[in-house]
């Protein structure tokens, strides 16, 4: 699980409350991606990208995002999350999360995620900013 | 329970989500606050309170809130939850939330909540304006 | 949005709770899988599949998602959900979920999934069951 | 804050996610709760209460809660969750929960349940057992 850990840049523990377990006994699909969401902000704010969702400099809007859920988590355990982008589009940047569960020592879900940036004064999609590039290369 | 709903101002129905259900196979007890949530904003629109939390007029603030629990709800059923005020003093309101199972035609949970106005833009309490007196005295 | 809705099989209305929003204002990422997941259960269920998560009958497990984000949905609304399937492969169903917005009367996200059958008893993978292929043919 | 949170004998920390704010901008009102039922769980582990919620053994229900509002957060920053008894009743305990910001190093939130043994298979309240009680003072 560490060499799998070493190539995200942005690496956090959070753990799993009991009420994220649903009826079938385990962590609920949903909350895989809530913990993706908290890691790729911390992501965000690391590489110098504007998380307030309401200036002229370009913001982040998820597109899209998929998951592949790999070994059912349950409470108590720790999600170890980590991010990195993998690929830089003209107008977009594609980011991995993989959740690991602490306990188990093994990967847990893996999920990717498209992210466009967005000029929330205009309201319009803009290229992907020379600043978050720089960002996640200095990172 | 129309006897019961009766004395409701708002009334909303609400489906149960699968995922609302926690893993002792019952409706999570936070969900029913949430249900709760959601009538009390539309109780508010309907006797004119701001609800944009970000305007010089009054807003409402959930100082302290409660909850019973009567009967376990669970999916697939529907919530039907009704709002009304039981008091008003200097500085607050009292709201009482009732939630009912429309599958079992029975109440499953009753909840109060102490609303404070508060001035988003001063940022601090103020008394309960009279248009919201107003507002509740003609609904 | 008539015309794209008759084309799924199970077709349900969940409305926006003003707690579904996060801070950019808009319903948060995760609420829309939320809405799939319900639909999808009642998709389940008029098909015949065991949703109970620990009979010896093979039941549904989520093995990898999606969803793409076209509108932002806001409360007050109402989200309309569809599910079909649109893929029988020899040991999954693929479905797909679109969620439109009731007040917009237009497409707001669409999710594809991939459920994978499996003895709850025995913990394993099995086929896709003849039962389930007869219950969708129905359907 | 170090005073005050002596007096609680289990203690956890929660990160908070970005996603458990809402559009408010600050921390959703039940969030609080769900800290509050994860310490619970832990303290209950702690003490020797069954909480599989099915079996012979009496396991917990929560009767009642309640929740005061005093500071409200944002993301980022970590709950530090404090858990004791501050009364055995005949037939049920009354629980104090505390909620602290880490970053602000301030009460944030104050919460009470009645919790009231039940015994899953006779499905039955049943008088607190001594077991329970014992528990609470060995801790």
């Amino acid at each position: 699980m560490k060499d799998q850990l070493s190539k995200y840049k942005v690496v956090e523990e959070y753990p799993v409350h009991w009420g994220d377990m649903d009826s079938a006994n385990h962590v609920n699909n949903l909350v895989y991606l809530r913990w993706g969401e908290s890691c790729r902000l911390s992501y965000f704010e690391k590489i110098g990208i504007d998380t307030s969702f309401k200036s002229a400099q370009a913001g982040p809007i998820l597109g899209w995002q998929d998951c592949k859920y790999i070994f059912p988590m349950m409470h108590p355990d720790t999600a170890i999350v980590g991010v990195r982008t993998i690929e830089k589009q003209k107008d977009r940047l594609i980011l991995e999360c993989a959740i690991f569960s602490k306990k188990h020592q093994r990967i847990a879900a893996i999920s990717k995620q498209s992210i466009i940036p967005y000029d929330y004064i205009a309201l319009k999609k803009v290229d992907l900013p020379k600043e978050w590039i720089e960002g996640i290369e200095k990172l």
